[in-house]
């Protein structure tokens, strides 16, 4: 039922976790203590209006803009007719690999969703906000919508037709992000994959991935440890990161379960049992970049259960 | 404790689909209605003794047998100077893909175990009857022998060291197979293969089988359907095995959630939810062979859920 006498509603928009280790455009995640704040508020005007954005310079016309592209994609298969304004408090910063771009898109359309009385699934929401993705980075991926809108672990089997699920996610899990501000042109994180893959590291990589979701059911931290490798992308695409071996090791040596590239970088993840050691992760994290003269932020965060979060009717 | 009143133990040794899709090299389920019984007696001589083996024509000497070659490997870790017997009805054929060698293996060292106490957890077991493995097809595989002695699906993430995992298996899965008597040596199943394998199958292999994984735990049996797939293996090995394609198409019409080629064949699994539909698959298995020259068998079976069963002690 749509919920007639709200004006609009505030809402959290969280940052998120792609390319988990062996489940390269797969397996993402979906973080508690980093994301937008955003307002959506009806609006006379048919369309999607950016009202405003503070914290970043990012085009405010709908159609050049990821929040704009996916709430107009959701208003076409809805009703057209219909008018929203979205203000934007972006906290996470574009080109960080944290999903910056599907947290505007999953908040967009989880909040017209929301005071339009829930029409769609969080799943169904997933392709609309893909084309925010499109928008932003040229392919339709759902690898940080999914968890942006569904919240813990997803898996995404398949984009066409979209195939995604959600997997459970243990609640000890605790995640450390390290954002090196440096850029890493996606354009530069594409040519250093190779097209093809030896066989015997495929099937470890399946191998890896078939365990870390035995071990998100399970709870088997161990396992999950085990799991996290990524023999394929991982080796490439870290030369572009700066000091990532000796992250990846700082980490290890601080307790993490494994660590690895978010997204297509430069951000750095660590997964911790437990928020204790995931504040050691970022301790050894800190010590590893405070020696160079590259500027860095570090996040520590639970995973997230749910989703886009719902803060405060506006009526 | 061991069972020092007992003389024998008499047991089924399971047959076991590896290489299940998606999963190749890495997914492996038991079978209840397939297998060889078999007799072990603790003997006065030190070592493993073949008495007899009915049903087929094997060596009889302990270290050119799969059988003897496990029970030694156990042996050697737990005490040289015990002596077995091993008498073996095999029902399952050497070269048919549905883990021949493996049983005999698995039987061997879970008896074995029983008469003396359990002194090896069923995963502790793997490694000694994966020396069978080595005997067998020159590679020490657990594909196999890990279903045969956990039970249920399987999934080995890796070989060394040694990580199997126990996966659950939806109560209502059936299994379907069909053995047409040809031969496809292991040097050209293994000779098709390509050592190189695009990215993008790769992703779509390791995404499949992150979901095929979530389906057993959710006992999803849709999700299971769409996930058995294999766009890299099941290409390429299918070519050996003939009216592979017409066959996929039957069990497909037939009802059943998916299909594949068993160990590196010749015999083709199919996978139903519940065995009347299993058996539907059946017989558009046989129709589709009935019409060619090749002799063929079919066997119809639900998932053993767990390994080798002991059947009668002797005392």
């Amino acid at each position: 039922m749509e919920k007639v006498n709200l004006q609009g509603v505030k809402l959290f928009a969280p940052a998120s976790i792609a390319n988990i280790s062996c489940g390269f455009d797969v397996l993402g995640l979906c973080l508690e203590n980093i994301g937008d704040y955003m307002e959506i508020r009806r609006s006379e005007k048919a369309g999607i209006h950016i009202k405003s954005i503070i914290g970043q310079d990012l085009p405010l016309e709908a159609k050049k803009n990821v929040a704009g592209v996916a709430g107009l994609a959701l208003l076409e298969a809805h009703n057209p007719q219909l008018g929203f304004e979205i203000s934007i408090e972006k906290n996470i910063k574009p080109g960080s690999g944290i999903g910056s771009s599907a947290a505007s898109a999953a908040g967009t359309v989880a909040g017209i969703n929301y005071l339009l009385g829930n029409p769609f699934s969080p799943t169904e929401l997933v392709p609309f906000a893909m084309e925010g993705e499109r928008l932003a980075c040229g392919s339709a991926h759902a690898d940080n919508v999914a968890p942006a809108l569904l919240g813990g672990f997803t898996l995404v089997r398949n984009t066409n037709p979209l195939d995604v699920c959600k997997l459970p996610t243990p609640l000890e899990l605790a995640a450390t992000v390290i954002h090196p501000k440096i850029e890493v042109k996606t354009s530069d994180a594409r040519a250093v994959l190779k097209q093809r893959v030896s066989l015997e590291k495929a099937i470890s990589q399946w191998a890896n991935v078939g365990a870390l979701v035995s071990s998100l059911y399970e709870e088997d931290y161990d396992l999950l440890s085990r799991s996290l490798v990524d023999e394929i992308v991982e080796p490439a695409r870290s030369i572009l990161i700066p000091h990532f071996v000796q992250l990846k090791s700082a980490c290890k040596e601080a307790g993490a379960l494994g660590s690895g590239i978010s997204g297509s970088g430069p951000s750095v993840f660590a997964f911790s049992r437990g928020m204790n050691t995931a504040h050691k992760v970022a301790q050894a994290m800190h010590q590893v970049y405070e020696k160079t003269d590259i500027p860095f932020e570090i996040h520590v965060s639970p995973v997230k259960q749910s989703g886009v979060s719902f803060l405060e009717d506006i009526t």
